[in-house]
C-alpha cells in the first residue's frame, strides 16, 4: 500500500514531538514535512536528540507550500494558527487533524469568550469532527478536519460517558476533581513550571475556570441531550506525564455500574475498564494510548454512598492528545484503528 | 523557667525525626530521652546525619524506666503501640501526646473495626482529648493524654468546619478529595512507597475505605451536632511533604463565605485563609505548621454553581503531625501557643 | 519463520518487566513462560496493569519442565540463581541470557569475593560468553549462555573502549564517575530506595567498592591486554531510569579523538557518538537501547587540559539490561540485530 | 542591642528569597528595604504566600534612597547589577555583601572574559574580600564589601582546601564531577529548566567551560601559593536544592587524611567532617549552612589507590549562597557566627 504522507505543523512542542515519536515508526505513515519558523533549516534530531536515527528531517518555514502533497496534516500548534491555515490546506487537498482548540467548540461565541480572540474560521468549524473516537467513530471517517480533544476532556469525558448516556447519575452536580502532569501545559519558558516551582509542590490552578470546562460539558451535554452541570477542578501535580481525573456522579437510578461500564466501552481498543476496585495509576499508560477506568462506590454516611466514584487515567500527550490524533488519522485513512498504538506503557 | 523535660517513643520514624527538629531548638524543652527497641544504643545523629550538631542523644531502649522524669511523652510508633504503654506513663506522672491513631476515635468498637486488634485501654480512650487545637483548644489545656489528628484529618476538618459549624451546606454529601505526599505513609521498606514505584505517578488508593474517613467524620459530626456523610478519596502524589486537599459542599443557605471563614479563624495563629480565589500550593507550607485555605465558588452551568471548593494546604509531617503535636503541648504547658514552631516554610 | 519461544526466570523485577515489554512485541519471538515462586498463577497483567493487553499469560512455578521447549530463556533473578538453574536448560536445548551476574566474572575466586557466595558452575563461567555485543558480537553469534553485563559496566566499557583499545591514554589512573536513576537498584521494598529517602536527594554510595567494578576492570583489561587501574564512584540520583557517567582519562598520545569513537562504533546500530562538545541528557535514551557518548576537552589550567572528558549515557533497563539482553538474543538466533528494538526514546 | 537594619536588592530570586526566610528571624536584624524594579509595590508576602505572616514589606522601587540607613545591603541581583550601585551604598555607610559575582574575582580582565561585559568598578574589586569564611574570617571582619562566593565554589573549595594548603595532592589535575540541583541556576522562565525538560533526566553542561571554573582556581591557587590545574564538570540533577560534588586528587604525599581534614575544620561551625568513609547525601543539609565532607580511598588497581575521593555536600541556597552571606554579616557586624542559622535540616 501506498504510504500516507504525513505533515506536522509545529513541530517543536511536546505533542509534535510526540507525533514524530509515532509517525517515525508508523507501518502506514512516510513524514514528509515539518514546519516551524523559529527553527526553520534545523535539523529535527538537533533539537530532540532522542529522534537522532529516527527523524531524519529538518524543520521547514510554515506555509500551504511546504505542505503540499501532504494527504494528512496535523497542527500541533497554540491555540489561533490552525484556524487561519486549515483552509488553504483543505483545498489543496489535504486532511487535518488539529490538536490545538481551535474547532474544538461548536458553539463560535463561547469559543470566543474563552479564548479571548475572534474565531478566523466560524464555517469550518461546523465541518469540524470533535475526534473522541469512542463518540464519533463514524463521523472521524468521513471527516476531512478533526479537531483533537483536549487532555482533560479525554480522560472526564471518557470516565463520564456511560453514566450519561444512560441516565443514570443527576447530571446537575457533576464534579471533575483532575491532577494533570506538568507537560499538560506545553514545551514553555514559564516561571510556574520551572522545575524548582513545580517540583515538590501541588496545586490547584484555575479553578474559577477553565477552557477544557465548556469543551467536557459539550461533550457531556450531547450524550445527555441536555445541559450538563459540572464542577470542573484541575490540579498540577509534579510528574512529567500523566492525568488522574477522580470523578464524581451523585447516583439517579440504581444499576449494575460496572456491567454499564463494560458493555459501553467492550469493544473499544484503547479503553480499558479494569476490575471493580481497581486504582488505576498512571503510570500504567505512560506513554500509550490508553484510557483506564475504574469504578468504586465508598462509604458516605453510615450506609452505602449514594455517589459513585470514577477513576479515570490517561497519559495527556497519548490518548489525550497525539496517539489520540493518530488514531484519529487511522480512522480517516480506513488504516487498522490500533496501527501504529501497538506499543505497551513504559513501566517504570 | 525550667525546661519541660521531653521524651519520644519511636524516634525513628518521619514524625519521629520531624519532632527532634522542632524539639531540639525549641527554647523551652530538654529533649531527655528518644527510645526505640531495634536502634537502642545507636547515635540519633548516626541516623539521622542531619541531626549531626543539633541532638547528641542516643536511641535507648523502650520502657517506662527511661521516660521517668519526663514531663512529656510523644509517641511517634505505630498505631497499637501508645494504648499499651500509655497508663504506666501517666501514673509516672508525665503527659502524653500520642501521634498515633490509638486514642483518636471515641467509639472503641468502631476503632477496632478499622484498625483490627482489640483497644487495649478503653478507659483511656475516654479520658484522651482530640488534639485539633482550633477546636478543643481549652481541653487541651487541661489534657494529660492528647490523641494528636491523623494528617488527612487534619486538612479536611479545618477546611470543613466553618462551613458544618454554621450549618449552611448538605451535611449528608460532603466530598474530600485529598492528595499527599509519600511521607505520610511512614518511614517503611513497602515496595509501593518504593522510588521507582512513586515516582511519575500519580493513583489514587483505598477509595473504598481509609482510616481517616470515621476520625474526620467523628470530627465533623461533633461539630454539627449529627452525623454527617463525607466521600474520602485519598490519593499518592510523587512528592515527599504536603497534602492538598480539595473540599467540595453543596451549598444549602447562602452567606459570606469568605467573610464567614475569616471570621471563624481570625485569632488562629496557625491557620491562614488567604484571599478569594487564592490557589494555595504546598510548598508555602513546607516544614512549616501552617494550614491555609481558600474558597471558590466555581461556574457548574450555564449560571453560578451551588458548589462550593474549599483548598486546604498542609505540610502532612508539621501541622499534620509533628508540629501540631508541639503545639498541643505548648498548650498542656502554659507556654505561648507558637513557641518553636515560629519558623517560616522553606520555598524553593 | 518459526517464532522463537522465549522464557523468562523471574519475571517480577524490572528488569524482567522490560523484557516483557519488548518480547510482547517482538515479530519473531513467543512468550512462552515466566516464572516467579511467589508470584505463581497470578497473571502477568494483575500484577503489571500496564501490560493488560500485552501479555496473556500467568507467572508459573519455576523449574526446568515449565520451561522445556523454550529456545531461549532469560533470568531476570537476583545473583545466585541461574548458576543453579542454567545447566539443566542447556542439557534442554535452550540458550540462556542471564541478566544477573552469575557469569560475568571470568575469574571465580574473583566473583566469590565480590557475591560472597560460593559458585555453583564453574566450569559453565568459562563457556559463557560476555554479551557486550560492541565487543563480542561474533562470540555471541555463536553463544549457548550469555551473561549479559550490568547497567554500570555498559556505560563504562562503552564509553572508554575506544581510548584502552588504542592504547591513547594512562590506563593505570581511569576515572569513572557513574549516576544512575533508583531502578537500578532493582524492584525492591528497600528503605534506602523509598520515595522519600530517595528524591530531593543525592549521594554517592558504595564508593570504598561495588560489584560492578571488577566487571568493568575485566572488560577494559581485556580490550587493553593488561591490567588496568580504576577509579569507580556510583552515586544514585533522584530519577527512575537513566546511567550518566562521566569518565576522566589522562591523554598518554595525541589523535583526533572525536574521529577515534566515530570510527570504533561507525557500524553500531545502538551507540552514537554525538558530535564533538555535546552533552547528552538520560532521557535521550529513555525507554531505548542506546547509548549516547560525547567528548569533550575542557580547560584545566592556563592551557589546554591533557584530561579527556567522555560522557556516556544509557538506559539502566535498556542498554544497561533488558534491551541489551534482546539484542544478544537477535544475534544468537541470527535475527538482525535491532528486531524489536527500533522503537525511538520517550522525551519528554 | 540595637538591631541591624538589612535592605535586599532583588528580592524576587531564590537567593532572595531565601534571606528573606533567613532574616525574617534573626535575632538581631530588622528588615527595612527590599528592592524590586518589576514587582515595586507588591507585597512580598503576595508573591511568596509562604512568608505571609513573616515579612510584612512591600517590594520598593531600586536605588539609594530607598536603602539608606540601612546597615547592610545584600545583592541577590543577577551578575552586574552590584558593580554599578555598591559605591553609593558605601558611601552611604552601609556595608555590602554581594551575592552574585560581581566583586569575585580579583583578576578584572579574567571576569571580564567570562562575564562578557566590562567591569564598572575595578577599584572596589580590589577592596572586596571574598567571603568564603573558612579562609577569609578575620579580613570578613573588617571588610566593608564582601563577595559572597558561588554555589560550586564553596562546596568545591572546601572539599579540596585541607589538601591544597597541606601541598599532599598534584595540584596540576584536581578533579571536581559537581551535580547541583535545579535552583542553582536561579528563578527564571527557562526552558532548559523546565519541570518537564529537568524531571527525570541527567546532564552535564557547560563541560567547556563554567564560570565558577575561574573562581575555584583562584580561591585554591591563593591556598597553594601556585597555580593550580582542575577539570570541572557541572551536572544538572532533577531536585531542587542541594550540590554534591566528588573531589578527585591524586595524592603526591601520603599522610592522615582524615585527621588532617579533622584537624583543618575543627573549630568551624559550618563545616561537617563525618567519619571516614560515609557517603554525605544532600538532604542531610538541606535548608541548613552546613557542608558536610567525607573521604574515601577506592581501590584501584590490584593495590590500594593513589587516588583520595572527597565527597562534599552543601544547599546551594544556603552554605552555597544565602545562608553563607548571612554568615558574612555576622561576621561584619561582630554577632555570634551562627546567629540566625541554628536551625536543623530539613528530613525528609
Amino acid at each position: 500500500m501506498k504510504k500516507i504522507k504525513a505533515g506536522i505543523v509545529g513541530g517543536t512542542g511536546y505533542t509534535g514531538v510526540e507525533l514524530l515519536r509515532l509517525l517515525a515508526h508508523h507501518p502506514d505513515v512516510q513524514l514528509q514535512a515539518i514546519t516551524s519558523r523559529k527553527e526553520a533549516g534545523t535539523k529535527v534530531a538537533a533539537m530532540f536528540p532522542g529522534l537522532r536515527g529516527h527523524v531524519d528531517l529538518a524543520f521547514t518555514e510554515p506555509g500551504v507550500e511546504r505542505l503540499r502533497g501532504c494527504d494528512v496534516v496535523f497542527f500541533a500548534t497554540p491555540n489561533g494558527v490552525a484556524m487561519g491555515e486549515t483552509r488553504a490546506l483543505l483545498d489543496a487537498g489535504a486532511r487535518i487533524v488539529d490538536l490545538s482548540a481551535d474547532f474544538r467548540l461548536q458553539d463560535v461565541a463561547e469559543w470566543e469568550r474563552w479564548y479571548k480572540v475572534k474565531h478566523a474560521a466560524p464555517d469550518l468549524v461546523k465541518q469540524a469532527v470533535y475526534g473522541l473516537c469512542e463518540v464519533n467513530r463514524e463521523k472521524i471517517r468521513g471527516a476531512r478536519l478533526v479537531a483533537n480533544p483536549g487532555c482533560y476532556p479525554s480522560a472526564v469525558q471518557l470516565g463520564f460517558l456511560p453514566l450519561v448516556e444512560a441516565g443514570v447519575v443527576d447530571l446537575d452536580h457533576l464534579i471533575a476533581d483532575a491532577k494533570s502532569g506538568v507537560s499538560g501545559a506545553g514545551r514553555k519558558a514559564e516561571l510556574q513550571l520551572a522545575y524548582a516551582e513545580a517540583s515538590e509542590n501541588f496545586m490547584a490552578y484555575n479553578v474559577p475556570g477553565h477552557r477544557h470546562w465548556p469543551e467536557i460539558r459539550q461533550g457531556l451535554a450531547q450524550a445527555a441531550g441536555r445541559e450538563v452541570g459540572l464542577v470542573f477542578t484541575p490540579h498540577l501535580t509534579p510528574m512529567v506525564r500523566g492525568i488522574h481525573a477522580t470523578l464524581y456522579a451523585r447516583i439517579s437510578k440504581e444499576t449494575d455500574f460496572q456491567a454499564l461500564f463494560e458493555k459501553r466501552y467492550r469493544d473499544e481498543p484503547f479503553v480499558d475498564v479494569m476490575p471493580a476496585g481497581s486504582h488505576p495509576d498512571t503510570r500504567s499508560v505512560r506513554a500509550a494510548n490508553v484510557c483506564r477506568l475504574a469504578l468504586h462506590r465508598p462509604p458516605e454516611g453510615a450506609k452505602r454512598s449514594d455517589t459513585l466514584v470514577v477513576l479515570s487515567v490517561i497519559d495527556n500527550l497519548m490518548k489525550g492528545a497525539s496517539g489520540q490524533a493518530v488514531q484519529n488519522m487511522n480512522l480517516m485513512f480506513g488504516l487498522p484503528e490500533i496501527a501504529g498504538l501497538g506499543q505497551a506503557p513504559v513501566v517504570p
